[in-house]
């Protein structure tokens, strides 16, 4: 695998939990200064009701706005209302989302594992018909801020449920930020028995330093794909104590000195990043954003 | 593999560039703050000539109050004289160094690398007579300040000649702290085909933050034993731009949270490298260190 994607998140799970509220002409800056510096694949918003998340109320006005730029643009749908509005928005992929564990999909979902995997079933089969991609994604697959250690088979519960769907991805988050390497080959493992060609997408928060250990040991396992944030931003406002995503001009720099070329400018990337931090007005989360700039 | 090796470098490596002396009491107090905290492996010094690396002036000093401590004492010594300094004082274990790169050997050492080997044959063998363990280091296993990238037959030509000379343990050391996960996979490998049973000892400088990643491709690949340094103290004084080693804490807190256990207690640990700081009265140079405290 000399080839790995990068999807950078920090329009959706990087501002969500924002402390200051950034004008949609700061997020079209942002789409427009990723793109810039190469990045193509970004998931940009979440079609959610307003009021859950009110720094991504802005969706369909964001989206509106996209149609002149030459992205592959993702966004977050939690339920069929949502990917209508995804597809009258021309998005080219959606991410749906279940938890593996009970808990947290109720505090984050407000329904059971099985009713949201029933509906999701309902909005792949919809979003195909649409012509969209869908994205799979597992939250907390390590563990729970409720429940705590996640087992494996509730995991692979979901995974096999997605994969029954026939999600084009599938996604596997560690929203709580406390996977370390083993875990991560464990997991991807598993998964990997069952997935065939289906690409897995890792979602890591970096709590404690070690996400980049992480990486690396889901790229020797077989994992694809990639999401990140400018600067370390973001954190599930439904996980209590969780941390921000790895950021994605760490996973450049890292990615780029093993020989895995990915067609992003750094320099650039940190002027995105620097400007929108600027715009926030909030320190960067991450120990590791400060030393690239 | 379920247990690994952990070398506490702090005494030798983590102080011997120091930009404040420390007095041979407070090296005392370290050593005993160590084994207090379940760390028995420790490098304490290097039999070098004083004017060399004035911070281990107190070698001889140092080592003979060792005595009534139970520890498993490691001593680096460059020579014969530096081996019989070592052996009166009952040092168990003596490290050598020898570098995979020409220019780093002749700076470091003053010699060239046949010199250097051929000198470490017969210190080998002294101090096998003696009763002692032998680690042959390789010192830029990966890059080097004056070179650049080392080509991998020139760090097997040094493994080659210790695993001749008959060492116990063969140290890599990333003494630029430029390794990648990649880079370690591919030399460990390389090193894992010659090496049989002899265990290796992997040596970081956690320049950009890819330090615990890099442990934990090396332990994918088989790496016993780890030397790192309270708060990623340290720092090569020949080798320009060099970062300091990779945080003892980090790599305690790392390994134990995936379910591989070390001996060690972290809030002890964190006690004796804050009085370690405030002896020195130097601010922690890794972003890491900060977060444990």
């Amino acid at each position: 695998m000399e080839q790995v994607r990068l999807i950078d998140v920090t329009p959706r799970d990087g501002l969500q939990d924002a402390s200051g509220y950034v004008p949609v002409q700061e997020k079209l800056a942002l789409v427009e200064g990723l793109l810039g510096a190469g990045i193509r694949s970004i998931e940009v918003t979440a079609f959610v009701r307003p009021a859950w998340i009110p720094m991504l109320a802005d969706a369909d006005e964001l989206v509106g706005q996209l149609g002149t730029l030459d992205g592959d643009w993702i966004a977050l749908v939690p339920n069929e209302k949502g990917l209508e509005r995804a597809a009258a928005a021309h998005i080219g992929t959606v991410t749906l989302v279940a938890s593996a564990s009970e808990s947290h999909n109720r505090s984050n979902l407000n329904h059971s594992r099985q009713d949201t995997l029933a509906a999701l079933t309902r909005v792949t089969a919809r979003a195909h018909q649409f012509g969209m991609r869908v994205k799979g994604a597992i939250s907390t697959a390590f563990t729970c801020p409720f429940e705590g250690e996640v087992p494996v088979k509730d995991m692979m519960m979901i995974a096999e449920a997605y994969l029954q769907m026939g999600v084009d991805v599938l996604g596997v988050a560690d929203t709580m930020g406390t996977a370390t390497p083993l875990a991560i080959k464990e997991r991807i493992k598993e998964l990997n028995a069952i997935r065939a060609s289906v690409p897995l997408s890792l979602h890591l928060h970096d709590r404690f330093g070690w996400g980049l250990a992480n990486v690396s040991m889901a790229y020797e396992y077989g994992v694809e794909e990639y999401e990140t944030a400018l600067g370390g931003l973001g954190g599930c406002p439904y996980a209590p104590g969780a941390a921000g995503n790895l950021s994605t001009e760490k996973l450049v720099q890292f990615f780029t000195a093993q020989g895995i070329k990915l067609p992003v400018e750094l320099e650039a990337l940190a002027q995105v990043r620097d400007h929108l931090f600027s715009v926030i007005n909030q320190r960067m989360p991450s120990p590791f954003a400060r030393e690239l700039s």
